[in-house]
């Protein structure tokens, strides 16, 4: 998942997509549209985008025809915008770009307010790109998949409220790795290891180390830390105890999950790919996400 | 909560609570009682461990009449037998021994097999009380009392599974404390500080600390820290948003808060009265079932 | 430790503090000397803050004197200062009043732009009065006491750098607790839970809360938690193994700590009295320092 | 560093290296001499090991000889042997076998009593190889080279006791990561993943994977979380503020690092080999170390 330079040159036709429900932000993607254009691209919007804005004289497709026709992509809105249109184009590596409306996110990293001269330098060439990996997994039941999904993020098994601790008994490759009763564990991507596996405790993974977190959610033993695999595993996730479980990719809900059943995890063949302007670093999203950018002062910690 | 003399030679009824459902121990309860009663203790049981070991001859009585009629009680089992009679005898306060036939509990720490000479011991004078604190709560909606509660570990504030984040308005005393994104909220009194509070990243309190832990669940904002309040707080924890959410004392869970809705909780008037052994100290408990009477090896961390 | 209100009738002389060696601050201080001695206070100045911004004219005390003449005091700086200063009027319980120039600190919740009017809302009543426990402490060497201080903060024993672990025995009124092997032990006021012991891994502890935290640093067992003791506790932790091992009171180090020695610490019989503008809350004082006031935003966390 | 079958065939010569300063290990020592000789095997002692255990008769050479004569070598004693040993032998990749006498440990995995067998099965074939990274570092004045090192578990930038925080400006591959102010700042291995990184709150690192974790110590700002990076990263750690900072490559210190001085750390190119029985699991090991291996009970944790 090595960074390494994208060529704008074959870049041809740009999808664009908006956050969904967002009133007013058709402006904005009309004027990226109409630079776009003036720069010589193809300009498609994705469907539910171009409904929400009452675009009518616009190219709308689906995500799966975007996938198919389009050279990248343009994401306006959240984080939560980018993962859902990340999750559908990944079968089809179309390159993302995020730009974001509000507060800047992990993965829509460029501010609206300066998208247009960012956006032009990027295309002109001044663009780096840089892989995400995801996971794929399934539930099997009796040994026949019943439920699968892709995440970006994670993939976690947890109790409902008010039903106790889980128990789950956990194999990596083959080899028993423990059972642990928790409120649940946590599968995470490096992407989602700043989103709910950090509220859990878990490490952050830098986007070029090929690792999958796995962090318990509340766990009973003290010592069942959050751990770093490499992404090369198999996770296999059984229900021994437990009621009201469910697992969850990303958004994607299998809500009951019975003794026996088996989630298994591993790294899809998939990959995201986001474009960023050229000098672009991880360590300046996690800086400015995690108030890291707040200079240590003067005063300080105080002993 | 200072630990006093407790005087033994008022204790003339002595109640038998057995752990529910559980077969074999009948012999082990009638020891017990047969040692009672030959030293002049008048013996009863309660009526569910009457039957769960087929006692006819024996005066069985409900957990209110042993509340009204004995000095003190004898529990045999878990500290889930010990959680659930504690709760419901705390209105009469009466003593408790807890006597455990597994492994040892945080609240049943006399082991099964030296109960006898333990007992003895105790009975004869050389005997130490402890108190411990209670929790109430309700619940309001529309300001009107919709569910109360006792809590002897803790009141917990959860989102249910696959249902995201619940978004929590905590005050304390009448001041705003914050808003918080988490999985939910633990409000625990020192007993519940080793439960389920430990597990989700809480300190441990000592019973002697009038105080009570308040243990976000994998709360968004890294801020968000375990927090000790003093005992005489009273806690409003308000449901801003969220689904499948509800709230929990103890064992007792109501399933179906709704935004608007305060869970409020203060102490309860209630104490409950642990009876130990002289010599007895809290640290005993905690190094037995945290490990920490592994004495650090020769060998211990490298570095 | 309640918080009560407090007579701002009886304040007839009011002493100055400034932070050390903090150039330009004179203006500040003799605009609310003057506003003072305006509204009838007597007002005389610590005695180095006098040197350092170079006052002839004035009632330079040291801080003793302000100890026996003061009937409140005004400190003007960060937390550091008010730490020094706080330790040093301990013994006479003089009020503070925390005036912060820079970033509000903890224990300096006042903004500079704002203590005009402030300071004579206060002064004309509207004023409430906290108070914070110290801790004290003494090292013995084969029963003889060889130093001892005051801390407001906290009390850590700690080993140097590059010299492994150290391993402590720590003692609880009598009671051993265990040995640990860690970086270090710290022992904080609820005033120190906001400060090293809080990087270390500790609860938040309120004020209010008659509570001792005692956090490892970077403990080699994963359960040795921070817990948190009743302020009656007496503290003894005994040097077992080590090298380089020193304590440290807030600001004070005795840095040569043998084997054996024992270092013992439990609430010191004075108080430090805070003064806060009527409806000041603690929790304010968080938000705005733990970036609690940051209202969850409504893209929030990504699952 | 994927596990790949390792061939015994070629194994001719072979070392044993015991305890340093372990009186009464010399007959394990022999009994294994003894049989290694029987089966064909060159056998060779580390000469401190020789020593030791006065052995007169026998082929005594330094690490380095060993380095270049023997085709694996056999480790009696605990981790902190095996650390010793390891790094000395690294240049040379000599694959490694690890014996514990006492508790076992994370590299000594074998338990003495069951050590014969154990070797015959292994030196007939039954034999699996695992490869272990390390990181090399250096101390940079004003861009001269003044100290470097190797560490096998992790490389440590640190505060003396009493000395205050240390402020570190910290760069991964020529980006910018953050200043941080803390304790100091841990760069582990996988295998030092469980060493002192584990005790100041880092994951687990699987050494499968390509990792090295940066772990701060007691860190001001609560969001500075541990972060893991792919083992192609270098990082820089400059000191920028504190005193008394040290900085320590598993047993080698550096103790006088100034402002501005620079550590640089990067993957090492050498790997170290250990042999295990065929079926090894890393996870059998955290199991027992961490105490995974109580499977949790029945009464568990209460709710």
């Amino acid at each position: 998942m090595l960074s390494n330079k994208f060529s704008s040159t074959h870049v041809k036709t740009i999808a664009i997509v908006g956050k969904p429900m967002a009133a007013g932000i058709g402006d904005s993607l009309m004027e990226i549209a109409a630079f776009l254009a003036s720069i010589g691209h193809k300009v498609v919007f994705e469907a539910e985008t171009a409904r929400n804005i009452a675009l009518d004289h616009v190219t709308a497709l689906s995500p799966e025809q975007i996938g198919l026709q389009a050279d990248a992509a343009i994401v306006v809105g959240g984080d939560g915008t980018m993962l859902g249109i990340a999750r559908q184009l990944a079968p089809y590596n179309v390159p993302l770009i995020g730009i974001n409306q509000g507060r800047l996110g992990f993965m829509t990293d460029i501010p609206a307010e300066r998208m247009m001269p960012v956006l032009a330098d990027m295309l002109s060439g001044k663009i780096e790109s840089e892989q995400r990996s995801l996971l794929e997994g399934e539930v099997l039941r009796d040994g026949v998949n019943i439920f699968q999904g892709l995440a970006f993020n994670d993939v976690v098994v947890s109790r409902g409220s008010g039903a106790g601790m889980v128990e789950l008994r956990v194999e990596v490759d083959g080899h028993f790795m423990y059972n642990q009763r928790s409120d649940g564990l946590i599968v995470a991507t490096p992407t989602g290891s700043t989103a709910y596996a950090l509220s859990a405790g878990g490490p952050l993974l830098h986007p070029n180390l090929g690792g999958i977190a796995m962090v318990p959610i509340a766990p009973h033993a003290l010592s069942n830390r959050p751990i770093v695999l490499s992404d090369s595993s198999e996770i296999v996730i059984e229900i021994v105890n437990g009621r009201d479980i469910s697992v969850n990719f990303d958004m994607q809900t299998f809500a009951s999950l019975q003794h026996h059943d088996r989630v298994v995890v591993r790294r899809s063949r998939h990959v995201i790919t986001f474009l960023h302007p050229s000098g672009w670093s991880y360590f300046d999203t996690l800086r400015e996400k995690l108030h890291w950018h707040e200079y240590p002062s003067a005063e300080g910690k105080l002993k």
